[in-house]
């Protein structure tokens, strides 16, 4: 049975100059999670069901992509749900496994189920997919990368400042103007807390939160639905429009002792850290994410794109899975936004679509066996090199070259076999010059 | 709720340690790929079960991983079905998607879908993870990893002198000492038909691949199941055992003209590959895989493995998916078993676990804000160095760089200050000199 050719909706394939560009992202971050002592580690994509459920709320939950088990999988299921169509009730009798949602649970489970084989503080980063079944949409995947460098395990204030440089250089790494903006829960909660109305905590941070989308004007209105008064909805947003440190410490003084550990606490991580693009903001809140101290939300200059690296400190991550309890900070890069910003700013290194360095072009017969003979001697010479495989028309094996990005090819002709030189010609100039084997390596290294 | 962190099994989770192992074995295939001229290409892990279904026999459909339409799924399975139990049939109505099992089928429907952006011969290499719901035992993974790399659209025998290249030089950059076995669908077609026994080629195929685990006498019984007579035997061996490609050539003379193709065929590779250690292997046989021409398979020496690398010419890649029938030829590298073989040679280059260059002591204080700022001078210089981030017991940060492999320790004490400089503690010797930054970072680059 022939069957069209169709990808699941929300996935994609990527072709050799897209994997390119992912993989220049991602090795650039790499590169300097490495620089500063992180350690890659790897989990499987599917992970059992009871790992996973409960973590990321009802929502989470059914954005679970769950695994049929194997064989006869309705044996266990209830006959009654069954009879009833009861999807939900019967998911638990014939799924077990599902595909992992984020990073951040497989990391909970690992750093619990090897505690006595790591070393903490435990600085590990960690590359790869994650799966949501969500609705698809513009640059909203199905299947997507997560590229993540945490500390478990040390409550150190320099884990902050490091992440913050890794930011900073990471994004500096790969030509990105952007703005690290930091808080710190405890800053919000002091605010809150000076002002009088600590009970509703969480629901004034999801108003605060919503500052970029619904601005001052709309989250006005949400806070007084939360009936704050006229009074204590301006001290608010006089308090969150003091950016410095030391004046909002201040205000705190007397009224909020969290409040104050929050500005000694990002004093000491920005003194340490002398980047003009890392600035305190203090109504970033980072939605009901589970933070407990330090929150980076990255943005990116010129380009409307929304965060494209975010982060915080979290104090709780293995109880879950009945470690003891450790704290946690960690940031997480946005890769596929990184890619759309970098795409529109065209912003990638200049060879990046090029991997063979030299096309020999392909007459057949006793040219094919030289042009064998040089293909070995450029690919010992660590050049990137290929023959084509075929004598076939010209015209065809210079379209490879071209679509391939190959920036030389090489002819052997006739004259070439007798003399023992090769004609080698620029595709981008159309420059040509006839070159003995050393001449021809040196210029192509 | 709280639960025990476990793996779904089968799967696994990897060190800092063995990342490394992997990615270097991953690394240096790679290179090689990209030094042939072969480019990557990615593809989700999530498939229609429509592009995965019927294309590994029913026993490879039934080791599919199928993943459960999401919300209420159970809406359009049939009553009947339900009310039976009858799982098998309930599939196709509970579930569209699956998990790719291998990067085969995966690449047939990329090369169809993509047809028009792709570049013929399209040289393409995928590394990724697949899986399987086999029942899981030592060394054989749920979830594991294939590396592959593919010619598609091209006829010319000088793709197989490529991936044999390929393969060679990618075992000899692992330290490895292979066999490079190879063979072609038409010599045994030749040689079962010279025999005159071409209406049993699958049944006789099948006996001789088993030659390794079964012998030559569990292949002659097999043989004479088949009801082939003792000469017919006697013939069959003789002519597997010809490794001399004139000699065997010669017996085809005027019997069997697939058979003589087969060894002009292998001829011409081995012409233009002289390696020792690729060799015709003429019983070589690769059970009942789609090929139709060259095949391979690499056994390594030394260890007792099995094959750790294989691969072959089919025909028909991608006709299932309606596209215009386009001949590939490929190589695949068992990347699991390449491990335990590096694992038992203890074959991995010296530094495989190291990845911070130097640890800065952390003593508190002034020292670690001396150690702070000495931290970024190593970094500018691209060394990869680490302060620890608590001034913990010296026992504890001592332990820390030790099991981390960390080559150095730096200490800053009260003298080190005063006098601007370091003492460098070099871990595996014990040695220890007080250096200055210039000093410092020339015995660290």
């Amino acid at each position: 049975m022939k069957v069209k050719p169709r990808l699941v909706k929300g996935t994609r394939d990527f072709l050799p100059e897209q994997v390119n560009k992912r993989k220049y992202i991602l090795n650039t971050i790499q590169t300097v999670f490495k620089k500063f002592g992180f350690q890659e580690i790897e989990t499987p994509a599917i992970e059992l069901l009871e790992t996973l459920t409960g973590k990321y709320g009802e929502e989470g939950d059914k954005l679970l992509f769950k695994i049929l088990n194997s064989g006869d999988f309705l044996s266990k299921a209830d006959d009654q749900h069954l009879q009833e169509k009861d999807s939900k009730a019967i998911t638990a009798s014939i799924s077990e496994k599902g595909l992992r949602y984020d990073l951040t649970v497989p990391l909970a489970r690992y750093v619990v189920q090897h505690q006595n084989e790591l070393n903490f503080p435990f600085k590990r980063f960690h590359i790869g997919p994650v799966w949501r079944a969500d609705r698809p949409q513009k640059g909203r995947y199905r299947e997507f990368f997560q590229c993540d460098a945490d500390i478990i395990g040390s409550t150190s204030l320099l884990n902050e400042t490091e992440l913050t440089l890794i930011l900073a250089e990471a994004f500096e790494a790969l030509g990105l103007s952007v703005k690290i903006q930091l808080n710190n829960r405890k800053i919000l909660e002091g605010i809150i807390e000076t002002v009088g109305v600590s009970e509703q905590y969480k629901e004034i941070l999801i108003a605060i939160d919503k500052m970029d989308k619904i601005g001052e004007e709309g989250v006005t209105n949400e806070l007084q639905n939360l009936q704050l008064t006229a009074e204590q909805i301006t001290e608010l947003f006089a308090l969150f429009s003091i950016t410095d440190l030391h004046a909002l410490a201040n205000s705190f003084k007397d009224k909020s002792a969290i409040g104050e550990e929050g500005c000694e606490e990002m004093t000491s991580i920005l003194n340490k850290c002398s980047k003009k693009n890392v600035v305190f903001a203090p109504a970033l809140a980072r939605g009901l994410d589970y933070y407990t101290g330090t929150i980076w939300e990255v943005v990116v200059n010129d380009v409307a794109m929304g965060t494209i690296a975010a982060g915080g400190r979290y104090d709780n991550l293995t109880e879950m899975f009945g470690g003891q309890n450790m704290s946690g900070v960690g940031i997480s890069f946005g890769i596929e936004r990184i890619y759309d910003v970098l795409e529109e700013l065209n912003q990638w290194p200049a060879d990046i679509t090029t991997s063979t360095k030299v096309l020999i072009i392909n007459f057949g017969n006793e040219g094919e066996n030289v042009g064998w003979q040089l293909l070995q001697s450029l690919r010992n010479s660590n050049i990137p090199s290929e023959l084509f495989p075929d004598d076939a028309k010209l015209k065809k094996q210079m379209s490879y070259a071209d679509k391939k990005n190959i920036p030389y090819v090489i002819f052997i002709g006739e004259e070439e076999i007798k003399t023992g030189k090769y004609s080698l010609k620029a595709m981008t100039t159309g420059e040509q010059n006839v070159l003995g084997l050393e001449e021809l390596i040196e210029v192509l290294k």
